[in-house]
């Protein structure tokens, strides 16, 4: 059987979308005008990673203080934002069903435990359960860190292993730590772009997946 | 030479997250919890044609006035995040160097004249300049009115006619008007989403097509 390994944004709740605009806001407030679209292909991955890596599309200089003042400015603009936030239509009962079914499934997001807590409360997700943020790990995705460090706490090993993730960076993540990447595009990733990137499946959102788990080799005992 | 349609949302200005944010609270307001993403891919659409694919997708019945409800909060709510719209990098210097190289184009967008005016103040596009709106056609995009109307207006020939557009609708609708599509991935499609719909060549953002208006048989005369 195998174990899964969940991404939070945009692959359980709906929040991706909400990220974009709070960078987009918080990028404004600092006077740099990026595209809206190159933000949100840039999502998922570690906020200070998203960051270097849009400066140099911008060819603009970024000190170590305005990542910071980005970074705040971005948790308190996703803050505004967070009552939009819903959980992805499935979610709830796809986690139910593995729980069922006796499947290991951790949840490993590139988000802060301060931001992460909510979310997990809308997914039914207690206080006990573990979850890997980004204070867990050294280095964000697309390193492989936060995924292995999740299939370590699931003892899980690398044949059975697959991570289920909304973007690029989740598929790229996961071939780094030698896992089968499962693709959703309840983030507003396109397909392709997500088999290209190496996703062995793609389903719409969790809705669909729980309802193809046979594919995945998940099978009632 | 050929001549140029422009679509206006995504491709020459960046709004259509603020579309998508915007319908998002519209049907939340209603109670509607739909998946952000699948807004998204439904944006570029006629608004009444939208609703109908989303209720469609959600199994839920919208009557005409709660579908008048809805293209009002829409209105209401795309207002407040107007301030937030930035024109694309390269939208001006592209339409400037048409104009300088006298390559007919006109813009041509499936909103209605009252949304779509200040957006083209941004972009420095006169009030004498012609445009063609929701109001001067039956049916928007998908269907190809929006365009054979724009292209009767440049007194354009089919062969010579390029639709320049972000999203997989306009890749349709400039197919049943018999024009090439030329794609942009300013509106957060995927490239493969607009070259399965038929892009005939596919840039980043108005920018990028500046810089390679050769590969489209545009050249100084």
């Amino acid at each position: 059987m195998p174990a899964f390994i969940f991404d939070l944004d945009g692959t359980l709740v709906d929040s991706v979308y909400q990220h974009v605009m709070a960078w987009h806001a918080a990028l404004r407030e600092c006077g740099f005008d990026l595209s809206v679209w190159r933000i949100h292909r840039r999502i998922g991955m570690s906020g200070g990673l998203m960051l270097r890596a849009l400066a140099r599309e911008l060819n603009m200089d970024l000190d170590d203080a305005t990542v910071r003042r980005l970074t705040e400015l971005h948790a308190l603009e996703f803050q505004r934002r967070a009552p939009t936030i819903s959980v992805l239509p499935g979610a709830r009962e796809l986690l139910a069903e593995l729980r069922a079914w006796k499947v290991p499934y951790i949840i490993a997001t590139s988000g802060r435990v301060e931001t992460a807590r909510p979310m997990l409360q809308l997914l039914g997700v207690g206080e006990d359960e573990p979850v890997i943020t980004r204070e867990n790990v050294k280095r964000a995705k697309p390193d492989p860190d936060l995924f292995l460090t999740a299939a370590q706490a699931l003892h899980a090993k690398d044949v059975d292993t697959m991570v289920v993730g909304d973007s690029v960076w989740d598929m790229l993540a996961a071939r780094r730590a030698n896992f089968l990447g499962v693709g959703v595009l309840s983030g507003g990733y396109g397909q392709q772009e997500l088999e290209q990137a190496g996703a062995y499946r793609v389903y719409a959102d969790p809705d669909e997946m729980r309802r193809h788990l046979d594919e995945l080799g998940v099978r009632p005992e």
